[in-house]
């Protein structure tokens, strides 16, 4: 069995992570400072006496080289996961993408780890023009703090592997969604209907087309990579093998909450700036070695609005 | 005319682009910290009345930001340029190259200048399949820490240049050649051969090729490329049409030093982890802006063993 050190271990992806590797029987040491994850996505793990919790911040390298120490390998799901607003504060992404990366991997080194799972994402594909876009299509250029400091990382992990006889898995993500998911459209769309269920203002235009993968779905395929993708460094894109417009997502949630508002759409082919108005992924090489997602984007997309319905506690917690 | 901000001013490339933005009539403001630039190669810039020297480092924002005010244009010259002994220091490349540029781009932003020209590298196409590498060849996987730092450079660019309306230049070389070259093989050669006539060690089994580009013609590229290639970001590859491998280059050098050593090569086909055995790049981009290197690869060789010879001063300036 592993004994996996979780960094962002309270957040959305890294909690479903931790409570997915301890069922599968690994030992787990989750890292998180709780600045944006919450504690109580860990309640479950807590319970648990093969998981143990270290509050810490990426940015204390000494610290979370300590915390590492037996473990064999790093699943380094910290991020600043605030995409849509990386002009007001470009140094938040260096820092907590592209810093945190090296501090990571400068603690595995120095706990002599080798094997590491990093998120990525479809984004660093910048507005590509083959779509959908293999893990090898045109070098592209960035549009985007967020992922640029992605970049960065995959940068660094490459390097490592190369250098320093590092294991890395490499994974591209489209927009994950499911249960413990805060931010994103379905989260704002839902905030925004419980406040005035009469109107739903929507950024750009609604034709904006994404697609989506729902967490459990996204962790199957980790797991599977990090067994029977060898070598060095492996870069795989994780996605839906279909993708939909806002305009749709809106039509499933205002129905599943009962609701017909009125729905004013911003304008704009672009939500914000450096928001690509199309993310959609060849996943060739994740199905190759036989994984498919079970769960379609529609019900990604009403198992996240249903957890909110039933987890309301986080509305208040996040902006 | 531009009044131009230049990051290593007192560098190989840096200062040589101070002494041509000065011949072509430009202000110049230059920064370096002299860490590993030489104040001696701005001797001839100090006695021009356009040209002012700050010395300062690049992790210093405030300072930086300070001293480029009033610039219109900034060329990033800045770089730990120290290639081969990345992972002996991880952080440098870290500091130096990545969170440096960063800072180059907040000090940018807050004096509201929008031009930048970046010198990167052919590094970053790793060991691509496909060469003569173009622009847009497959995404790269990324083999060094030096390279991995570049491109996390080129991404931050990028994504200024879409979220702050910035205008970048990224300039992809090979190795640069000429007078006020104190690194790489020819450096490394002459330096050994002084040493001892009769014997040189050549690291690698001396079939590692590479294309190399005299500095002249470099500057000819970056001055052509951003007053004709216009558009958010530009990313040219700059190389010779040629290339050469190392035993040609020890033939060169030691005829014209009028030697005939032993020549004892280390083996293996990378002279260090992380050097790639082939980086050739398709310039056809740069080529169809009408430019055309001047020098050949050749005579490139022999003007920078020139060089040292005629400043022998900058042998005992470096390790």
């Amino acid at each position: 069995m592993a004994r996996a050190f979780v960094t962002g271990a309270a957040g959305f992806i890294g909690s479903t992570l931790v409570d997915r590797l301890l069922a599968r029987g690994d030992e787990v040491v989750g890292w998180d400072d709780l600045s944006t994850g919450l504690a109580e996505f860990l309640d479950g793990a807590r319970g648990n006496a093969r998981f143990r919790f270290v509050r810490g911040d990426t940015l204390d390298r000494a610290g979370m080289t300590a915390a590492m120490a037996g473990c064999d390998t790093v699943f380094h799901m910290a991020a600043n996961a605030d995409v849509r607003f990386g002009t007001e504060h470009p140094e938040k992404d260096l820092k907590q993408n592209t810093i945190a990366t090296f501090n990571v991997l400068e603690a595995m080194r120095a706990n002599g780890i080798r094997r590491i799972a990093f998120p990525s994402t479809g984004s660093v594909y910048g507005e590509h023009a083959t779509i959908p876009t293999p893990e090898d299509a045109a070098f592209p250029v960035q549009t985007s703090l967020y992922a640029a400091s992605k970049l960065a990382g995959e940068g660094l992990i490459s390097a490592y592997c190369e250098g320093f006889g590092f294991e890395g898995w490499i994974f591209r993500f489209v927009s994950i969604l499911g249960e413990r998911y805060t931010h994103g459209h379905v989260f704002d769309f839902y905030k925004k209907l419980l406040a005035n269920p009469g109107v739903l203002d929507v950024l750009g235009d609604g034709t904006q087309r994404k697609s989506y993968l729902y967490v459990q779905d996204c962790i199957d395929a980790i797991f599977l990579a990090m067994e029977k993708a060898r070598g060095k460094v492996q870069v795989l894109n994780l996605g839906h093998e279909s993708y939909i417009d806002v305009k749709r997502s809106v039509g499933w949630i205002t129905k599943a909450l009962g609701l017909a508002p009125e729905i004013r759409y911003g304008g704009g082919a672009r939500g914000w700036i450096g928001d690509n108005p199309f993310i959609f992924l060849d996943t060739a090489r994740i199905r190759a070695l036989g994984w498919r997602p079970k769960v379609s984007i529609e019900d990604a997309v009403i198992r996240t609005l249903r957890w909110l319905e039933a987890n309301r506690f986080v509305l208040e917690r996040r902006r």
